[in-house]
């Protein structure tokens, strides 16, 4: 894992422009992406050395990473982390301020008076936006996965069943592919899928409903996201024309995905065609999202964003159309920017209503 | 829901006697146990309002929560909250500085300039401390559930099995009773429940194995939480006295749950015991821990807790002895400490080596 030491080397250098002596990483996802570590505790990066701070319960996650000591201090993670930037002999230490709780922020400027804080935002989310070829392996096993789940279950689907037992049968599939679902799987039939998230309820499938179904598969930790939207009989009008409106939207948005494509730029193409087609006050969320260890993560694909899509980088289009008491269709693919375009990593099929 | 009421007149009463106009809600458990409202956002107390600040697609939580105004503040949840505590013309406001991430507590220090923002610490966790009848219900329920799911795993085993499908299996009885996991399910098969977290693995049953399951049922938010441990085919002389001990050591310390014992003193009737069997050593984490909305909750039940106990608080009482590369026994029981001792909450059998 070569890249591991790859993306060390590039936060020791961050800290040597910064001018800082050592950074604590208290994010999971950011320990597990710098140093392999899957366990809980926080990782204490100085100039030269890595220390994973955690407890008994993880010595083996501790010491499957790679190029870390481990620390198991008596008094929990974060004294590991305190103690351990005292004896690198730190003079200035950044903390992930949006990972620190308030308290633990508050322990460490008591239990470290000398020591200048930094509140360090972003450092390792920067790194993570851009994917090397392990995690776009992963995360194109994940999609696969998700696949193969989701049209096991299409072909089996029957109505008479509650959304949450039908999404408890999806992700015992995805159990059965070795896997496990990467959030909570979106189960909405009839006119729950008005709502863009909603849990699976009691409602019961029948003919005549539209379900959607949004969900995911992790593979080495890497997520993957998916949406489709079917039909439960032969769909009427209205269906059809949502359905062919969305997914033509998705389509357009799918091949403008480049590198030098803003977020901003890809979710008014899916916009103007849903706005063009009279649907458009019911397109009431962002185009899209980046993935990678997170579900959610960056790039920002939507009006407000500035991003800029790079090769490498990660990212689902997902548009669709709401109606209260009706109803509603997503189609979501999760796509990596290549350098002239984009490679779809989602593939099961979308529902054809020519 | 008359509680609700109270416990929101316990955190007014707790805001004038410290001088505090109002306190921003961060914590989902906290808002939820407050105010009923179980999406995601923050909810703000003031001194005769509260304000659930949350997005558009927690409406309907919002409007199932009692005696709230809802926001949708278009800049996010924070942004929302911070208006509020304007709107309110609040002077001082408190925050729950154990669940505000560092860049959060500067945001509302940049946008609420002249106010004293006064971190506060664990307010609502105490109310939470002690559980009224209908959480009670709630709790015997979920406990009734992880029996009969555990009861009817157990019932119907089978060896060549991984770890991770029994998991599931057991997670399935558990979805079927109506229910879901409280936590992730241990199931630790041989060698394996010599960690006491261990994570379901590969690892297939076999004839001659231990099989250490931790798992509990969720009924209307409140968790319940219980242990045992079985063994496929004729337990040798080894597993019956470590299982007789620690069955011992489990039943002793329940028979000492009342009002006025201590965690200290419970962790130690059960540490004698097992001591006294010449394994100590081997019972390497506290006796227990508060159970409710959250699984691990106050009181703390360990050699370092002078908590003491009060009628309503419910507990877990589960030691253990972990020996490397043989495995490990934990039997756990939930209890709800009454005006003269204990009720078992949790009545799955254990094993019977007399």
């Amino acid at each position: 894992m070569n890249h591991l030491s790859q993306r060390l080397d590039a936060i020791q250098a961050k800290l040597g422009s910064e001018e800082i002596d050592a950074l604590i990483v208290s994010s999971p996802l950011n320990a597990r992406y710098l140093s392999g570590f899957s366990g809980e505790g926080h990782i204490v990066i100085g100039k030269s050395d890595t220390v994973i701070c955690t407890d008994g319960r993880y010595r083996v996650e501790a010491a499957e990473a790679q190029g870390c000591d481990a620390v198991f201090h008596p008094k929990g993670h974060l004294a590991g982390a305190i103690d351990c930037v005292t004896r690198f002999g730190a003079g200035v230490v950044a903390f992930e301020a949006e990972h620190v709780t308030y308290s633990n922020y508050e322990e460490m400027a008591a239990r470290l008076p000398e020591i200048p804080l930094h509140p360090a935002k972003g450092w390792i989310e920067e790194l993570r936006l851009v994917k090397d070829e392990d995690e776009i392996s992963a995360m194109r096993e994940a999609a696969r996965r998700a696949d193969l789940a989701l049209e096991r279950f299409i072909e089996d689907l029957q109505v008479g069943q509650t959304e949450k037992a039908m999404a408890w049968k999806l992700d015992t599939l995805l159990m059965e592919l070795d896997s496990e679902p990467s959030f909570n799987t979106i189960m909405a039939s009839g006119p729950s899928a008005a709502k863009p998230h909603a849990v699976p309820g009691s409602r019961v499938l029948v003919e005549g409903d539209m379900l959607k179904i949004d969900m995911g598969a992790k593979v080495n930790g890497y997520c993957s996201d998916i949406t489709r939207t079917y039909f439960i009989g032969d769909p009427d009008e209205k269906i059809v024309e949502v359905h062919n409106l969305v997914k033509q939207a998705q389509a357009a948005a799918v091949a403008a995905v480049r590198p030098g494509a803003s977020g901003k730029e890809l979710d008014a193409i899916a916009r103007d065609i849903i706005t063009a087609g009279g649907y458009g006050e019911y397109f009431g969320h962002g185009l899209g999202h980046g993935v990678g260890l997170a579900v959610h993560e960056g790039p920002r694909v939507s009006s407000l964003s500035e991003d800029v899509l790079r090769p490498g980088m990660v990212v689902t289009i997902e548009p669709g159309i709401y109606l209260e008491d009706w109803g509603g269709v997503r189609i979501e693919d999760m796509v990596v920017v290549t350098e002239t375009g984009c490679e779809v990593l989602t593939l099961a099929p979308k529902a054809d209503y020519v």
